[in-house]
Parts: C-alpha cells; structure tokens; sequence
C-alpha cells in the first residue's frame, strides 16, 4: 500500500502514517469487519498525537471505503468488503484497460463529429436514461444549503443586487477559494485568481492568452470533447498525446513531441481525466512541469474534479509544485457543490493579468449575489464531510457498474478503474461499431458517450463512455445489461471471435 | 414637432396624434402649468378613443416631462418649465456640438491607450466623484423588487440549484425577452434569442461569429472604449466612420467605406451612442439596413439603452425592419433594470447557430436562479413605469449639468444634447489637452473620461466624456464647476483666444 499523503505536505504527515498502521491492523484481520475503531479521544492518547490527527486518520480510512461513521456511535470497520476488489457469487472479474492509446504523432485542425449535439441534447433529455452526461446528478448534492444560502445573500446583501459586479469577483470568494485550494495543494495568492463563469471560461481564456490562431496544443488522448470543441473555435491545431488509463498523459511522449514540434501549451487533467479516468501519480506531475518549466511551455491544468479522486495524493495539484507561475489552474464548483450556481475560476500564473484582461474585455463580472452564496457555501463546515459522501457514493456506484458490465458486456470488453469520479471508459471488441451501438441504445431510450467524441484522429470508433453520476437504480442497471447486450450482438453478428484482454 | 411614433408601428397612431394635439395645447397657453387634465375615462370620451390610447398618449406626454402624473389625482401640466430649453437667469445657453467628426479613412490595428485601467480603476474608487464611468447608480434601480424576485426564485425554485444551466437561458426569460423586445420595435422568435453574461459577451460572440483575426470592423467615431477593447482582442482592425453629435453615423460615409474596404461587420450604436449620444432618426436606421443588405455585410447592434430614449421613436431597434435576418441585436438589462443581475442577450439574425455554438463552447450557461428572478422582474407591471421615472430622472439631470457646464467651462465649450441616457460629450478649445485635464481633475478625487479612450486615431484629444449616472448632489456639482475651472485655466495658461462655436 503506498503511504496517503497529506494534501498540502510532500511528505507522509502523522495522520498518515496513523491510517497506514490502522489499514495494516484491518488488511491481517487483527481489526476485523464490523469491529468499532478506538474513540477519537482513547486514540490519540494511546499515540500520543493530537485528536485532530486521529480524526484525520480515521477520515483518510473512510475515504478509502476501510471504514464507516455511524452517527453518534463512531467509526467501525466496514463490514461489506469492496465487491470489486474481490469479485463476487459467479460475477466475472472485470478486464481493467491498461494499454497505452496509440494516437497518430501529428497535430491535426480539429474536426469533430456532429455527433456532440445530438449527444449532449439526448444526454439532457428527461426521458432518456443517461449515460451520455459526465456529471453527478442534482440529488447528490445539499440543494437546500445552496437555497439557505442564496437567500441569505439576497437579504443580508442587497445593495448588490443594484451595483456593477467586481471584475475579478468580490474579495470574499477569491479568499474563500485560496482557502478551499489548500485541499489540493497549493497556496494560491487571492489577489491572482479570476471568478470565471466555468471551467469551460477557465480553459478558453487560458487559451487565448498563451496562443494565436494556427498554433498547436497538446493535449490527452481520448481527451474531453468540450476541449476539442475550444481548439476548434480558436483555430487551434490539436496535438494529442498517447495516454495511460491509469498513470495519465505519456511523458516520454509529450517530450518528443515537445522537442519535436511547435507546442505552444499543453492542456492536461492530472487528477481522473476525461474519459480515461487516469491519476497522475505525484513523482509524474513534479516531472511534467520540470518539461515544462525547461521548454517554457505553460500548463494548462484542469484540477474539475480533484477534490472527488479516493486518495488524498491524487487531490494534489500540478500547480502546488509550481513555483514559478508555469501552471494555470483551471477549476470551478459545478461537479462537487452546487451545479446550479454557474462559477468557475482560473489562477494563470505568468499570464494572470493577461487572462484578467481577456475575461473583463469580452465576457465581464458576475451576479454579485451567486458569489456571496457561493462564498457562504464554501466556508461552511459542512462541505468536506458532503464531499466525503460524495467520494463513498460515487466509489460504490462504480464498482456495482464494472461488475454489471463484465457480466453483461461482450467478450473481451475492458473497463478502466478510476480512483473516483463518476465515468467509465471501455474498450469494446474492434466488431463493435460505437457509432451503430449509440444509435442502437438511442432507439431504447438510453443515451451514451461514443468513442469518436473524444478525438479528432479515428482511434477510439470502438469505445464508448459511460457517466454514471446520474440516476442509479433498476431502471438503469437494467439499462446498462441492455446495452451489454446490444454490444455482444453486434459482436456475435460480426462473427467476431472474442478477444482476449 | 415631429410626429410622435409608436415604437410597433411605422405610422403615427391614435395615441400619439392624441399627445400631439395636448402638446399643442400646452405650448399655445391653453393648458397652464399647473393645470389637470381631463380623467383618462373623460378624454376617451371626448376623443372617441379608447382608455387604453388616452393612457398611452399621457405617458408620451410624461415621457416628454410636459405633464406629470400625481399618484391617485389623475395626470397634470408639470409646473417648472424645463430649464435647458429656455435657459434661466444670467447662465449661458449651452452651446450645441453639432459637427460630423472626421476620422481617417483608413482601417488600423487597434492600439489602446492604457489610460483605459486607469481611468476604470478610478471610476469604482468610492473615494472618487466619479464622472467616469457610463452607467446609472444603484439608487436608481428598484434594489428591493430585485431582492424579492430573488428570494422568491429561491424558495419555489431551489431544484434549479442542483442541476445544470439551460445553454441558452431558460425558456421562461427568453420569453420574457422577446415580449419586451416589443418596446424597442421587434418581433423576435423566443427560440432564437440567446441569453450571455451582458451586453458585452454578446458582442464579443457576435464579431467572432462573423470575422476572423486581421478582419475590417467599420463603427462610429468617437466609439465606446469597450468595443476598442473587443476589437484588440480578437486582432480585428477598426474603420472609424464620420458620426454626426445628433443623427450617428455618416451614412454617405459608411456607403463609401463598404465600396472601398473589406468591412466584414459595422457595429453601430443606434441609439444613444456611446460616448456621443446621437440617436439615428427611422428613416437613416432603415437605409442603414438597406446598405448592408444589398452588400451582405452583416449588422451588429447594440441596444443596451434604446429604453432609455426620450423619445418612442428613438427606442426602436435597427432589427424591427430585419425582415433577412441581416442584424445581430445586443443588449442586456444592467443599464435599465438590475446592474447586479448580470444578464444580457443576443439575437443573432442568420448566424443564431455560430453565435449559440461559440457560446456554449466557450463560456457555458448561466445560474438558472438569476434567470427567473430576472424573468420574474421583467414580467412585473412595475417595470415601464420605473423605465419613466429613470428617463424622466436623468432627462432633468443632463439639463442640469449642460447649463452648469455653460457656465463654468471655457468659452467655446461645444456639448452633445443627447435625446436621453446619462452621457454628455465636451469638446473643448483645442488648447485643453483632455489628458492633462484627466490628471488635474484626478489628483483633486475627480475622475473623468478623457477623449483618447474613445478612438484609435488621434482625434480627440481636446474632448471628455461625463458620466451623470451617478451621485447628483452638491459635491458632484461643485466637482463638475472645479473640472470646468481646471479647464479654463489650461485654455488661458496655453494663452489661446477661445474658439468661437
């Protein structure tokens, strides 16, 4: 097991090494199922470490799903053992992905399929069950909070409702994200970060600051569709980069092709990217910005869902090595607080004030009062332990998904295993046409990601992507054995042989 | 007395013949200062109209400050007769700025000076009296209906703060759109309006819809320092066209530049331009159309403040005569309703599809809460009879400020006579460097907004734009005669004979 790190500090921190010591006491069964943990108290007098400490340690524990807080009664060891991790009853163990994508090694314009709208309209469409739309439903998160605190603000502070919004977004909420970016990492200067309507603003601006019209961005591969959809309306040629479902974006890779051709930043989402689902280990994201410090290319992080990966080393951001204003972190709240308060935010390192010029030139500031609730929201006590939740819920979501689809999938079929989020790459028999099998479950009401949106080369026509932080009961689960099903007949109909993982 | 015109209709109507024939009692002498009108049910009576008409013909009356309603006593002559119109005691007739400006005819990069921040920076420094900025204040916004429509969208609608924004606004508000699009002239198809974050992104979207970097932009000369801004940004070069004080831009001029110069899109103001306030009589708005129709070059309007046009003629749009979908209109409410509300929107005639795709891949939507409690304002029964009361306002306000200007400026001080807004232009003698005057009047906690802002060429150095949307109190009044001081002292230290007008 590797150590857990702390957020914040390179090295393994005494909570740590704390939770190492308790895992090991679980993993040889000296703590069995069931069996409840010491109080915090009786804890950290028995270590000699401060409460704080134990209660870190012990949420560490929860994150990794070893064990459960009861309410008013303590934490317990879990007593179902993750299903995945063992397989169960006559389920088939899923094939994890594990090769390297192979994407040509040119730049290209970037063509996308037209397919995008008729996706992301089906993907929005309530009467379809969606697989197609990568982002937790309503229900997950505390609408009533965000109501509360939007009331709040109108009463407490409604002289904004009849000023000018601040261009940069109000002082508050600036310091209130410096502070919420301590759980990835980095010590941001409030001073320097921009309120965007989004990360999808984060990411254009970012762009438009570092590059003109025909210059080359390297980038994942699969990589988001939105991504692919911005160097396309820039006119920006799209490099994209062989990739590991499991370990990220290819260094080797990217440094040939930065010493190579004429990459003017690199765009990459470290932490459970889109679709792979990949987290760079830490001694891999020290190495990417040492590449990119040498060439004095800017990196352009995506850290959207960070705060969602299982482990507390995967939080950590790119961004919190830099010293040197390399990175321009890209983020927002939309997949991990509230979805319906629209904000986003950007600290560009070097190309702050650039970026800052951009945004107030051709878009402007924000309603004051959704900044104040989104201010409100963020410094409430309530949100790591909602985010906690969130992580346990959308963990035990996925594992349930991977073992329907190995029961249910063609083959051969072979499923990435993120460390969080809420989406799953597989990797189907080449039989199976991904384009044939979106229409197919279409015609039963079920939307899904096609590979070919996640690429302007012709690479992943055998793919597909599920999101699976929607509605998650019968109707979907059955759902997704339907389209395992219109999957293996499209395999069996190609007289495909199956093939071996 | 030009007929006065219904804002739907090309032809004077009952209504405003109806106001005609009052306006002419009240100019004879037959109806006094002072003087009630007849009841709106009483005059129906008199005049075979309906109340409807009556009502409508004693707001056109209200608009024109010639009579005054009086809550629950019925409509009355107004008593104090408008100063500007007949100069009062010993204070000079403001003299007029009628000239057509004169840029150069060629296109350029744009370069703008970086006065832009400083001048910004200073106009929201409360510590300032700020003249700079071009927008009303708070106190004149109903901050507490604002409030409610908020608090309210919160408690009925709170699952909208767990799901995802509409793309393009909810159908509600763009309903509510297209109904008050009603005012300025136009029929607008609910489905093709597109909701951004204020006027701004609308035109931003609109130019990158139809031009590509290196790009000819015809506009009005002087221009707002925003548009420069845009320009500079998306690498388009700016053609200055000739623009008369009172009737806009040259029309003779803009024919020419068409026929000679590789203009892709004019971005025209037509309305209360910006920093001139001209506003284009109908029969120039229809030929403007007519020019670019017959050449396919499409037309970017902005209408942020046509509600706040003295007159119902001044408020209708370009776009009420688009019958090819040749104009994009731009607008937004921050000016007219709710400035911490931030919301605006586009209709984008024949490129409604570019300019929704550049949208959602470069910016997304927005907070569904802010959409309906915007929508919920706009449909209140209160909103036309603050739009009054906010015209009305600032109407006495301007007056105010041209006759003080008259009286503490130096000789030869040429000033616009906007039909409405909250801007006045100021050329002054040639000796007065605009910049100079900027630093004087700023180390005194003064702000203004010094001509070079407003162009790329050079021409307008000796002129400022005054901001009046502001405080209007003793302070801002004794600021404005200490920046007229400041100016004569330079036009007398440069020893220059003032300049006849």
């Amino acid at each position: 097991m590797p150590p857990v790190e702390a957020a914040a500090t390179p090295e393994p921190s005494l909570y740590a090494q704390l939770a190492e010591r308790i895992g090991a006491l679980i993993a040889s069964g000296a703590l069995k199922r069931g069996d409840r943990l010491p109080s915090v108290r009786d804890m950290a007098q028995q270590q000699g470490v401060s409460m704080a400490t134990v209660l870190q340690a012990y949420r560490t524990l929860e994150d990794r799903r070893l064990v459960e807080a009861r309410p008013r009664s303590g934490y317990f060891v879990t007593l179902r053992r993750m299903a995945a991790a063992t397989g169960r009853g006559s389920s088939p163990a899923p094939q994890a992905l594990t090769e390297m994508t192979q994407p040509p090694n040119q730049s290209q314009p970037v063509e996308l399929p037209d397919i995008v709208d008729r996706v992301m309209a089906a993907a929005s469409d309530a009467a379809m069950v969606s697989f197609g739309a990568a982002c937790p439903g309503g229900d997950m998160f505390p609408s009533d909070r965000a109501r509360r605190a939007i009331t709040r603000a109108a009463q407490r502070h409604h002289h904004a409702l009849s000023r000018y919004p601040f261009g940069s977004g109000t002082p508050a909420l600036r310091e209130a994200i410096a502070r919420r970016a301590l759980a990835i990492g980095c010590q941001l200067d409030p001073a320097r970060i921009l309120v965007t309507n989004g990360c999808v603003e984060s990411i254009s601006l970012c762009l438009r600051a570092v590059t003109q019209p025909g210059d080359t961005v390297a980038l994942e591969s699969p990589t988001y569709w939105g991504f692919l959809q911005i160097l396309q309306s820039l006119h920006l040629r799209a490099l994209e980069i062989p990739t590991d479902p499991r370990s990220g974006i290819s260094l080797p890779a990217l440094e040939l092709a930065l010493d190579t051709q004429p990459v003017k930043a690199v765009l990459v989402v470290p932490t459970l990217s889109n679709p792979l689902g990949a987290t760079m280990p830490l001694a891999a994201r020290r190495q990417l910005l040492q590449l990119l410090e040498a060439r004095d290319v800017p990196l352009i992080e995506d850290a959207l869902i960070n705060d969602l990966a299982g482990r507390a080393e995967g939080r950590r951001a790119v961004k919190s090595f830099d010293t040197r204003g390399q990175v321009m972190l890209c983020s927002s709240f939309s997949k991990t607080l509230a979805p319906g308060l629209r904000l986003g935010w950007v600290e560009a390192g070097r190309w702050s004030a650039q970026v800052q010029r951009l945004k107030s030139t051709l878009s402007g500031g924000h309603t004051e009062l959704v900044e104040i609730a989104m201010t409100d929201l963020l410094n409430q006590p309530g949100h790591e332990p909602a985010l906690r939740q969130l992580r346990a819920l959308l963990a035990s979501r996925l594992d349930q998904a991977r073992r329907l689809i190995a029961a249910s999938f063609p083959a051969g079929t072979r499923i990435t295993a993120p460390e969080g989020g809420f989406t799953l790459w597989l990797e189907l028999p080449r039989a199976v046409d991904a384009m044939a099998l979106f229409h197919a479950a279409l015609s039963e009401k079920i939307c899904l990601a096609p590979g070919p949106m996640f690429s302007s080369t012709a690479r992943y026509n055998h793919c597909i992507r599920l999101g699976l932080g929607r509605a998650w009961g019968t109707v979907e689960q059955q759902a997704l054995q339907r389209v395992g099903q219109l999957a293996r007949q499209m395999a069996d109909a190609a007289g495909a042989a199956p093939k071996a993982a």
